[in-house]
């Protein structure tokens, strides 16, 4: 077994064509994607730097946005300027939420701050859930789509009722945007109409948009003038951000005008996913261009597939399967970027089916 | 006076030379001295990253070696470390220091971390100031060369005396070496040699190396395990670091070996400056290819004169003073790099004296 894990690094680079996302690109590829001609910054003053947080302030409606080295810096940024406000510590999230399972308790070792989670690790938060806190808060994260359970959205109604009766507490709330951008398909909403539902908003330029790295964090400008100063603290002002922010710049105004395309094409993969055997489309339909797949499968049969398809036909599929459910399932996540617009969605399902039944 | 300031902030673009070290480059310039060839990482690992961490070890001859976004966060998570394995919150440091003025109370505000000023702010920290700290002290951070009074450097006796003195309270000693390598042609010794000294070094990769951004944290094999999972709790392991690591790597393969002319051009720049009136050489001659000046002059004709040389003869000089320790003086530093080495000595020394008269 870990002969594949090790062989699939490296196909990952040398495979013609990628299923995934926008696929691996060299770094010669991706410095020729950096625009030229915008201006370079000095410690996050000017050049592409503002020119970002400028388009981004726009697009998401907001008074101001500032640009961040990572979405790990900036939402503990924004907890904590929530928080500092109030005068609290507590602050709510969904079990899976970035800060609970992926920041190593950031939140907490640097900030002080107190999580509580709401609702169940396998479902959608709801308006009962957060009812239930008993006690004050100084924010509520919310994270759209809700990633760690395959990128699910609530319906815009529940949306709403939901941020009404947290702002009702006094409360602020801040968006996990991430993928905001892959929302707006299905909401049939903007970006500034979605974030005008919350106080702060987060959004990434490396995932759907395909950007080097970095992120904005954008609200209200004095929010955003505490949030540079934290940003500071965290290291994050660095002396150069513009090759960052010119390639987000770049990847929002590419691949934003996409994401009606990535979406219609993972809802056409669905459908030819979906009575395959040995095959749970997590949401049926999908909602984002993104969707995991809960697969029948041992892990050491997807992998020998993987590597015998990248081997032989070029195609770089998946680098692997994270722990399913249930012990009898693997899980992989499966987000329709510029790469998955090269197959038809029929074969899409034919890769995905060859991995699941460990066939060679 | 603001006119001045705006005019050199675009003559800082359009000159076509530049005295002060290695110029203002644009985002073209810049992103074509980015190594192609070397590989991507992710989440700061392997590719470039990798490359530049073995390449880092090796040079300043220890175990592991961490690539940071920036030395404010390499710096707060070395104290922090020292502070954890010790039991101890108060670090101790020269009143100048990164941490004590540039980085907005983040060692306080984010790692709860008590920080003592260590002797003048004025002069070089002593042995006695060092013995005069009545209090266990997590770790004791030096800065070589002490950049906030010119670049200055204690003798290599005075400075082992001092660390010695401090381990043998049994506190951690980390060295603050942003400008490590400008260090070395005035002790004779290797990067290696001097990081000897030391539990924790940081090094800086943009700075008098010309890289992008970026720096490391050096040290042993378990101090730099947990770096790494400070460096995430930051924020700062981003999805890509590669961009930034392989500029530092070329900035180190070039410019390590042109320390030494640096450093002579530095001095010969002081030769010429030494006898002109109402100019101050600190430290008078230069340890480092830096030296600070302090002018007896008015920002504004500094400022004027500036302005004139960059629109009539494209050489763009400095972009504005700060506050001298009297109020009738002005301070510049002045770096010498890769711009610096083509004005000879006289030439630099003639647009200085110009500056100080305020000449147009």
């Amino acid at each position: 077994m870990p002969d594949y894990v090790e062989r699939l690094k490296q196909y990952r680079w040398t495979c013609k064509r990628a299923l995934n996302g926008h696929g691996s690109k060299s770094a010669a590829e991706l410095l020729d994607e950096i625009p030229r001609d915008l201006g370079v910054d000095r410690y996050g003053e000017g050049g592409a730097v503002a020119a970002l947080e400028d388009e981004v302030r726009t697009v998401l409606g907001k008074p101001a946005a500032v640009f961040m080295p990572s979405g790990t810096m900036a939402q503990q940024i924004a907890l904590r300027i929530h928080a500092d406000r109030l005068g609290l510590r507590t602050c709510a999230f969904h079990p899976t939420c970035h800060l609970a399972i992926h920041e190593e308790n950031a939140y907490v070792r640097l900030h002080g701050l107190v999580g509580v989670t709401v609702g169940d690790a396998h479902e959608l938060m709801t308006l009962a859930d957060l009812q239930g806190v008993r006690e004050q808060l100084a924010a509520v994260l919310f994270e759209l789509p809700q990633r760690e359970i395959g990128g699910r959205l609530p319906p815009w109604s529940d949306l709403a009722e939901q941020v009404a009766f947290v702002r009702a507490q006094g409360t602020a709330v801040h968006l996990d945007g991430a993928r905001l951008w892959e929302c707006t398909p299905y909401y049939e909403r903007s970006p500034a109409a979605i974030a005008a539902l919350f106080d702060t908003v987060y959004v990434s330029f490396y995932k759907g948009l395909g950007g080097l790295a970095g992120c904005c964090l954008a609200g209200e400008a004095a929010d955003m003038a505490e949030a540079r100063i934290w940003r500071r603290r965290h290291g994050g002002t660095l002396y150069s951000l513009w090759p960052n922010a010119a390639s987000g710049l770049a990847g929002l105004r590419r691949r934003l005008p996409l994401m009606p395309q990535y979406f219609q094409h993972a809802r056409a993969i669905a459908e030819r996913l979906r009575d395959l055997p040995n095959i749970e489309i997590v949401p049926d339909p999908p909602q984002t261009p993104m969707m995991h797949l809960h697969l029948r499968v041992e892990e050491i049969a997807f992998l020998r597939s993987a590597a015998h398809i990248a081997e032989r036909e070029g195609i770089f599929t998946l680098g692997g399967t994270s722990p399913g459910w249930t012990p009898a399932t693997r899980v992989v996540e499966l987000t329709v970027g510029d790469a998955t617009l090269n197959f038809t969605a029929a074969e899409v399902a034919g890769l995905v089916e060859r991995l699941v039944a460990g066939a060679a």
